[in-house]
């Protein structure tokens, strides 16, 4: 499943909670008082469906192919598709997507997690992962603008493949990391590289408002049968810059679970980005930084497509 | 006021809502429900109370002045008091204090922010606020264990005022940084300082679970005249380890909120701890780390006293 958050066009404050099927989304809540009448779960926001554990996901399918086995009975009658009780299936166009998560309890950030990302800065393999966080309030969703703030002349993106957890765990073993996973999402670590390199601590550089675009889907971890094999790229104004593979990964989603579970209990909606790949900006011979108007696009097999452009702070 | 989140003893997962008057607890929503039945607003947690605004303060001020006033009346008489409806005043002995906000949308921090602490290691006076995160997982009550994890051997305790925002803002003018700030508490930056040295970035080090001992007041800004003029001492084990004043710092919280707010947009709820004094076990001549046992008593003038035990993460 590729579940998501959306909202009406404009309507940012009212988040709802869908699932995406092929260009279409359904809302799970309205979806689930239609076509599952009897049905007693019923959450609102993904947080929530995450906190529910199996029964959460378990609902958002059940729903899902009650709503699917109707469009199929009536594909290209018109009609009853238009019969279909408003606020339950949209056309991805006619609304906007939200971050999947809106307030996760922790945006964990891994460091120099990619072979050829230290190869191409000549930086030593870090011996155990590099944790850093970003707030809640950079996060943004697919579409939307990133703020080049005007303290900054050096913005760069990073393409990342993001873990949502889905259970309570500390000290998690490594053949048991794979069942705190509940999917995957894309963020774009967007990093201030003037900025990261006066502060030294990173927080600050990857923290400001907008950057941490993510999804747009949360893509379930059923759906992915092998996290450590799928390319990862990045696009500036449709100009392939980086092209790696989550096989590239010095330390894998398993060993960054357990690692991370030494330091912190996670809870579900927890989010471990898990580091860049080669091909960033500020690795370019001459380096090359995000002005107003570029667009990145961000696409890492099975897992989507997170499309966002930069405007600026003063504009 | 002296606002806290507390509990029934043992019971953390039900967070109350309070007032602190010496050594009393009241209780906001039952005393608010028998004392002001007619008042519609009410809310269970300090983040929404903090959320609220203004409403929220004048609430919990209202319903404090009611029942200190019933009190006043009854002093002395002991069978009017034990009269006093059940969930509504509590000696502290009877409780369990809990952080004052248990899920802040964000915990900032600011490192190397005294004068005294810059000396005592010879390090350059910082041109700029250094910032690092810790995640809401870290927050832990008065009171209560920091855990020693296993993997460190070199725990050490940093005392710190910490500032609750009040209101959203963005880009704030220092002239206007006051009206942000809701309050004040204190909080123990605890700091696994083999781990902070050895991974460079400082997150993982102070944000092991237990890492953000916080409270045991939210003391509303009213109360503090000056609060760049507050002495602020740590005892372990009943020897003083940090003795300063908040005049030692070097970047005062109206310009944290300044600076800060030109990275994040600021909400009710988020937490700035300011940073610490000189005096830490890792400056001591030789080193001197915690071990299980020991006990940290961090006081404030005027914001009160947060106290925490170390016990081992293997016992």
């Amino acid at each position: 499943m590729k579940l998501v958050t959306y909202c009406a066009k404009g309507e940012q404050s009212k988040k709802k909670l869908g699932v995406w099927v092929q260009g279409w989304v359904i809302d799970l809540v309205q979806a689930s008082l239609v076509f599952c009448p009897a049905e007693k779960f019923l959450v609102q926001e993904m947080e929530e469906l995450l906190a529910a554990g199996p029964e959460g996901l378990q609902w958002a399918e059940k729903v899902t192919k009650k709503v699917l086995k109707y469009m199929e009975e009536i594909a290209g009658e018109k009609e009853l598709l238009a019969s279909l009780p408003e606020k339950i299936l949209f056309r991805e166009e006619k609304i906007d997507f939200l971050p999947p998560l809106t307030r996760p309890g922790k945006i964990i950030c891994i460091g120099l997690n990619y072979y050829d990302h230290c190869e191409e800065q000549k930086a030593k393999i870090p011996v155990s992962p590099i944790i850093f966080a970003k707030f809640n309030s950079a996060l943004c969703a697919t579409k939307q603008p990133v703020i080049r703030p005007s303290i900054t002349s050096q913005l760069d993106y990073e393409a990342e493949l993001a873990v949502i957890i889905g259970k309570k765990g500390r000290n998690i073993q490594r053949q048991e990391a794979p069942k705190f996973m509940a999917g995957y999402t894309i963020m774009n670590d967007v990093t201030a590289r003037d900025i990261q390199r006066r502060d030294r601590q990173w927080v600050r550089s990857k923290t400001f408002d907008t950057f941490a675009p993510l999804g747009p889907f949360l893509v379930t971890a059923d759906e992915i049968v092998d996290p450590q094999n799928l390319y990862i790229r990045c696009w500036v104004n449709g100009a392939l810059r980086q092209n790696s593979s989550t096989a590239q990964m010095i330390f894998s989603l398993n060993y960054l679970i357990t690692f991370i579970s030494q330091v912190v209990t996670l809870l579900p909606g927890d989010i471990i980005a898990t580091g860049t790949p080669a091909g960033g900006g500020a690795f370019c011979e001459p380096p090359v930084y995000l002005e107003p108007g570029d667009v990145m696009r961000i696409e890492i097999e099975k897992i989507g497509v997170l499309e966002n452009y930069v405007v600026d702070e003063r504009s």
